[in-house]
């Protein structure tokens, strides 16, 4: 007798794709797999594969012949090209029904019109974030399907037993139409971006600017991880400063190279808000920042040149208090922007996103889940149309408690000279957002001037054009 | 006997194509004029131009016929679809070696595939770029041209009449191939942006937060369009606050609404600053300002909710001092980072620019126009390769002399709650690029942590991988 059909297949088998293979076995579901290279498929089956629910195909045809029809395939490959290339080899083999999940870093607008191409073949189509590293696949991931309904409905049972779970509730809903689960995936990262950016600021005040190293470190890091900012990037911070190079006598952290990579899920989130014309300057500022750091050899002749920062005058414990609160401030003002992002896009793209169901979702698995996020599914449970996050009361006021530990923050790092651009990104949108009264009447002035571009008035509707330079009427 | 033939033929009769065409009839140049509205065309000729050595085609047919073969055809039309239409009407009735100029504000991504549709129909193709409003077209503007270097020398003696000039030097040249004029444009504008945010963000100090008025505000934008801002941007703010409201007894710029409009520009300098994995932060800074400024009602709720800013508590004549100095030193900071990004595109688009070339044509006639060009044209001319203005020693203790007052600024506006979103990234731009080390390890350390993505280390070569969670040696 042969084995029973899978009642899921994988296309993909990196560090994500094994994982979350284990992950559904171990849900109880059995699970076919396809790998282009074969050596992977046979490396998988014979060690960690082994004795689960899981059989490979060493082609596509033998892939695809191992699942239950309507089959269901998921594409755990780098986003590009390659998820191209997969889905033309694969559609040929699938028959009507079938469904293909493209669970990668896909940009939304390539799962627009991919999601067309395959529904034209009458086959399913779902765009599905997955956040949660390796770690969250193989234990439970924050999972961010969008597309069709019909399509999700068939396989929300597999996807919410995979998922990370809080309060009994699956880290996973329908999100909404089209590339909604891309959208809200890129978003997610474009926060995390920025969280992180936040929290290597402060790390740069504590260590360049108040002295301390990871053994001081880890130990402050730990104590936010429990208090108000807990959630995951700070858990792994303070886990990261107490871990020893296995090659020599320092810290590891202290050993790594100082110039980050990116995949660019960050550098989407900023050049599509200024699409929609929403502010995330914070994200922004990280997204610069990442680009900005792999000139290390220029910044080495420039702080030759131009002189290093100095210490931060002030106590360490102090700072150290005046940070967590700056950070946790900085983290409602990041998911404000954020938030309102996907509310923007929402609106344009017809995306139908609950947002108390985005920060459902979040609360689990994925890498920015912290326990804010209860606190922001309140706010939109409470409210699902709110307009901005800082109108909720209890956020407004966790944010105006706050400030002021920014405000010193801010001025600390502006003199001592130690960047913290996500930070002051924050404080500027937080007050810029509740300035009734902007300077921007001047850049419409000047605009009006030189370009004759019109600018509307504060005391009557319509638009209107000065003849600057002739006017009369100086003082 | 007829009319001789024209010598440019201009089709598009807005604001900047009219001035335009005043300014090549003065400059001793016959000029075809065709608008798509009949009605425009007829106005123009029997008024500004009348006596004047213009010429009106009511046609297309009629306009082409009115040129001197090889043809020049500059279009002023709005950047995006009108351009498309106008060429594809346009192209039929034009013959071998003709030149269409694309003037408007084309993304530099369109006139890539544009050049390449009109070239193979024999014809040739620049993009320009054209900066100077209104009053730089009637009078002179900096123009961007970019293509094939033939195409150039076929309308260069026109080109360098029409433009300002600066030291007997006319503010054009043949700046690169393909799109190069309408993406160093396009900076152009970025770096315009960022350096209105600037101002405005001098302006809310002063005036919110110092409490002066127009009338007060007048004298010290006019001194510091003086000293070493002098500039074209200052220039035109200190005339603004002068300016009366010919409706109402206030001034007109107390009139104005705060809500900011954009073209697009700004935000493309932007989107492919990311892109190239250039850090842009002033300039970003500035389009997510404007993005913001348009939730006016947003805005006002949130000002009763969370409280306004406060008074600067500074003498206002030492404010203005700071200030002066400090967007003096942001100016400098945002061109470092506009020309950063220039050099990079330029690398990767093959564009061939020569930034001293492009500091020397915007000394004159563009909106960016501002002393410190010509300081920046010698930087470039001392080093072609300079990898970053702040490297060049004038420039850079001129950096460091400013950015105490910088910092104090910073941190006065943080204290106030003033939002200053382009001054704080432009010192935090500074203060990274003169960090040897940032804090960017940690990012690295975190990256690997959760998704595995490797990091490179300090002391060797190569690309590692550590299991945190497992790992002993904790401290």
């Amino acid at each position: 007798m042969s084995d029973p059909k899978c009642d899921i297949g994988v296309i993909g088998l990196g560090n994500m794709g094994r994982n979350l293979v284990l992950n559904l076995a171990d849900k109880g579901f059995t699970v076919g797999v396809y790998n282009r290279t074969t050596e992977k498929t046979d490396e998988f089956m014979s060690h960690e594969a082994g004795g689960r629910s899981i059989q490979a195909g060493r082609t596509l045809r033998e892939f695809v012949d191992l699942l239950e029809p309507p089959r269901s395939v998921l594409l755990i490959v780098s986003a590009g090209k390659a998820v191209d290339a997969v889905i033309d080899e694969l559609t040929p083999l699938l028959g009507e029904s079938d469904l293909i999940i493209d669970g990668g870093n896909s940009h939304f607008s390539d799962t627009d019109w991919r999601a067309a191409k395959v529904e034209k073949l009458d086959l399913g189509y779902l765009g599905m974030g997955i956040s949660g590293g390796e770690e969250g696949a193989r234990h439970g991931p924050s999972l961010m399907p969008g597309g069709h309904k019909q399509a999700y409905d068939r396989v929300h049972y597999i996807l919410e037993k995979a998922a990370a779970q809080v309060d009994g509730e699956p880290c996973v809903t329908f999100l909404g139409s089209g590339s909604a689960g891309h959208y809200v995936k890129m978003v997610h990262n474009g926060i995390e971006y920025a969280f992180m950016e936040m929290i290597a600021e402060t790390y740069d005040l504590l260590h360049r600017g108040a002295g301390l190293g990871p053994e001081q470190l880890a130990p402050i890091y730990r104590g936010w991880s429990q208090g108000e900012l807990g959630s995951y990037l700070l858990e792994i911070t303070a886990r990261i400063f107490e871990v020893k190079d296995p090659q020599s006598d320092h810290f590891l952290v202290d050993m790594i190279l100082d110039q980050a990579k990116q995949k660019g899920t960050g550098k989407w989130t900023s050049q599509d808000a200024m699409e929609l014309q929403e502010p995330t300057p914070t994200i922004d500022g990280a997204v610069s920042m990442r680009n900005l750091s792999v000139h290390g050899q220029l910044r080495q002749q420039l702080e030759e040149r131009l002189g290093r920062s100095e210490p931060v005058q002030i106590e360490p414990e102090r700072l150290s208090s005046l940070l967590e609160s700056a950070l946790y401030t900085g983290l409602i003002l990041t998911f404000s922007q954020g938030m309102a992002l996907l509310a923007g896009a929402s609106r344009k793209y017809e995306y139908g996103l609950k947002l108390e169901e985005v920060c459902r979702i979040w609360r689990g698995g994925c890498i920015i889940r912290a326990k804010l996020l209860e606190r922001l599914r309140l706010a939109y449970q409470d409210r699902p149309d709110l307009p901005c996050l800082l109108l909720d009361h209890e956020l407004g006021e966790q944010v105006r408690s706050g400030a002021p530990a920014l405000r010193e923050v801010v001025s600390l790092a502006a003199a001592s000279g130690i960047p913290a651009p996500g930070l002051m990104a924050s404080l500027a949108y937080l007050d810029a957002m509740r300035s009734e009264h902007l300077p921007t009447n001047l850049v419409q002035a000047q605009r009006d001037f030189f370009g004759g571009h019109t600018f509307e008035r504060v005391d009557r509707e319509g638009v209107f054009h000065h003849q600057w330079q002739q006017s009369r009427g100086s003082v």
